[in-house]
């Protein structure tokens, strides 16, 4: 019998592997997991707010009664027509009239966005996204393989340049991505009339556009912007002749680890997706859409409720520390929701240096910007995350930062 | 403001899309959800036989105490750690020594097979697949646009043949998917011999080997074989040097619903499997994962002995209706174990216009063999799965197939 060596697997993985590289930001968040450590660096909701007693009773109920079988067995790619049905509500609140067949419940929306990019991208196609951008994002992309240009910030160049550039890398422009409300890594958030401005680019392009809504709910302050979709909508008068593409998630409102999320789209692109998912894990957990079905339908509203308050208050104390403590030629969004502000530094200054000083000399951790850039610039940017410490370890943590990037150690 | 027009689609999506097709099967057992329908289309658990119990208690308990933050909270990619070191017990039992860094918690095993395909498959690649195989396998391949060759039954080939097929078509040969252990559809186990020729083959080919063991706990006589994976450590000294990736699941021993399966393999597949993971959906549901691993290390052997004692005397109910109204002509697989069992017609009957009739006249529903086959051979064939009948309706079930089958409605 022959002995087989430690086989070359390189050259038996398909191209697209090269592109799955193990990101250094995620590597080293690994480390952070120290006590002493005061990190604005995951970007997650607070355990402390999830509501653990409705699921657990959510739970029980669906494993008791006549439901305990269906609750445990295989379930329709599309999802759990109960949940499907209060989305459709949800997003009518929205402005987004619909019906359940536009309406695909996903893993989180990090696998809508996988699942998109597998449905439009060939390798060499392009897809516009913002500078910078959902480091998740660029990596489920990356499996298909595309080319990335710069949707935003917005600037003046026409159709015609985008086309022509995406076919001198060999293929087309595909769609845009963008995040519309309180996006992670910025925290900011597109006016309408930006937005109006993505749909005539797409149109003019006759691309599609993927609108991610995960922090949309997390609203601290202003009024609602109409999601992408309910403007294309408004264009269009339907949700089947639209373009948009909208990706929901309960992760940041309910909780993540059930992996709940949806997709909410035209027709002819729903159907697509559900084979696509049918074909790749079959269904999202049964159990799980029936919980999230009974917690929203129960509280949603409420339990939005008590995390805005609590984030806002976070959000606040975060603003609040970074004029108190920053020195001149920092500057940071202001965001009206989510759970990120966006730092600039000087433009000398390195994100990932900083970092790795800062860790050292005060225990403070933060994510250095280049990783959300598609061309890795933005070395002088970081994202700051306020959703899971609370103002006392904020207004100290900012206070470290503050004397980490004036380069001493001296108090502020 | 423009009025867009409905989308052109299809010019939008990626090559991949045109093989994403709605499977004809799929769509028809849709329509079989009538009561008084004898079902033995689906190749679903029965869910009469679900530790729901067990599992409200784990989930209840997950949620309660210290554990409740981190049971809704993202996790890491890899899995949950308890449930990969109860698995790495699990697979030295099957002859597999391993560690947890060789174990990777994916949704369920259809998940695996997603992954892999995109792990291995650049457009034009050949996948080596069984004749018949898991129409779930080809639905997860298909969306990296491969070439299908025939594995199994094996036959005289040789390596070169293969490998000049595949050139022939644009791509190297990348792998081999084989179910050893009572497959969909045909419920037949390769044994030992045949194992090690595929090991020799890929071994030959350089070319990893796909186990997908979903259904090896079902066992109901006969010794167990040691996996593909077992053998290949026992020619290869490690899995880390094996080039074997074994797919298992909970779905057939525990519950379908709550999607957990793994993937055990040697260190630079899993790897590359958990960066894939991180990508496409973060990770397997957190608390899901917890509860499986609660209710299989308080009872995993208790379960699978209650599941194989129900469905033995399935197996044996419709083995002995199969003998006493099939005609002439019409032969079965005898499968060890399982949820199926296969059969083959005359050559000139047609499996789904059998169907057909069979629904009409005798409301009688199982899935024609053609799906299975990647080159759309096999019309006169037919799956039969016994799990969700009880003996009653097995047998009445059969005695009405056999009337079909006989083209009368006269009783045997």
């Amino acid at each position: 019998m022959d002995i087989a060596p430690g086989l070359d697997w390189p050259h038996l993985f398909a191209t697209r592997a090269e592109r799955m590289k193990a990101s250094e930001i995620r590597e080293l968040l690994k480390l952070l997991d120290q006590p002493d450590v005061i990190s604005f660096a995951g970007g997650i909701p607070d355990p402390a707010l999830f509501p653990a007693q409705a699921f657990g009773a959510a739970l029980t109920s669906a494993l008791s009664g006549d439901s305990k079988g269906a609750a445990l067995q295989y379930s329709v790619s599309e999802g759990y027509r109960p949940l499907r049905d209060w989305l459709v509500t949800r997003m009518a609140s929205l402005g987004v009239p619909c019906t359940a067949d536009n309406i695909l419940i996903t893993s989180g929306s990090q696998q809508a966005l996988d699942y998109l990019g597998k449905l439009f991208l060939t390798k060499g196609d392009t897809a516009l996204v913002g500078w910078p951008t959902y480091l998740g994002a660029l990596q489920a992309f990356n499996a298909y393989e595309p080319y990335y240009d710069r949707l935003t910030p917005l600037g003046n160049r026409s159709a015609a340049d985008y086309r022509e550039t995406a076919r001198a890398n060999g293929g087309q422009v595909k769609f845009a991505y963008a995040s519309a409300d309180f996006a992670n890594p910025t925290g900011e958030t597109l006016p309408a009339p930006a937005r109006e401005r993505i749909l005539d680019l797409a149109t003019e392009l006759d691309i599609a556009v993927i609108e991610d809504a995960a922090y949309q709910s997390l609203r601290y302050e202003g009024d609602e912007v109409p999601p992408l979709l309910a403007l294309d909508i408004a264009r269009s008068g339907s949700i089947n002749t639209t373009r948009t593409i909208y990706c929901g998630s309960f992760s940041k409102t309910l909780a993540p680890g059930l992996r709940v999320g949806w997709v909410c789209a035209a027709e002819p692109v729903i159907s697509k997706l559900v084979l696509m998912k049918q074909a790749a894990d079959l269904h999202s957990a049964t159990l799980n859409q029936m919980a999230i079905h009974t917690v929203a339908s129960d509280g949603f509203e409420a339990q939005v409720a008590k995390i805005r308050e609590t984030y806002r208050g976070r959000r606040d104390a975060m603003l609040s520390a970074l004029r108190t403590y920053m020195p001149e030629g920092v500057s940071w969004t202001k965001p009206d929701g989510g759970m990120f502000i966006w730092v600039t530094l000087p433009e000398h200054m390195d994100g990932a240096a900083l970092l790795a000083e800062s860790l050292k000399a005060e225990r403070v951790a933060f994510v250095p910007g280049k990783a959300f850039f598609a061309d890795g610039s933005g070395a002088n940017t970081l994202r700051l995350s306020f959703s899971c410490a609370n103002e006392t370890m904020i207004d100290e943590g900012i206070k470290r930062l503050g004397r980490v990037i004036r380069g001493g150690k001296t108090p502020a």
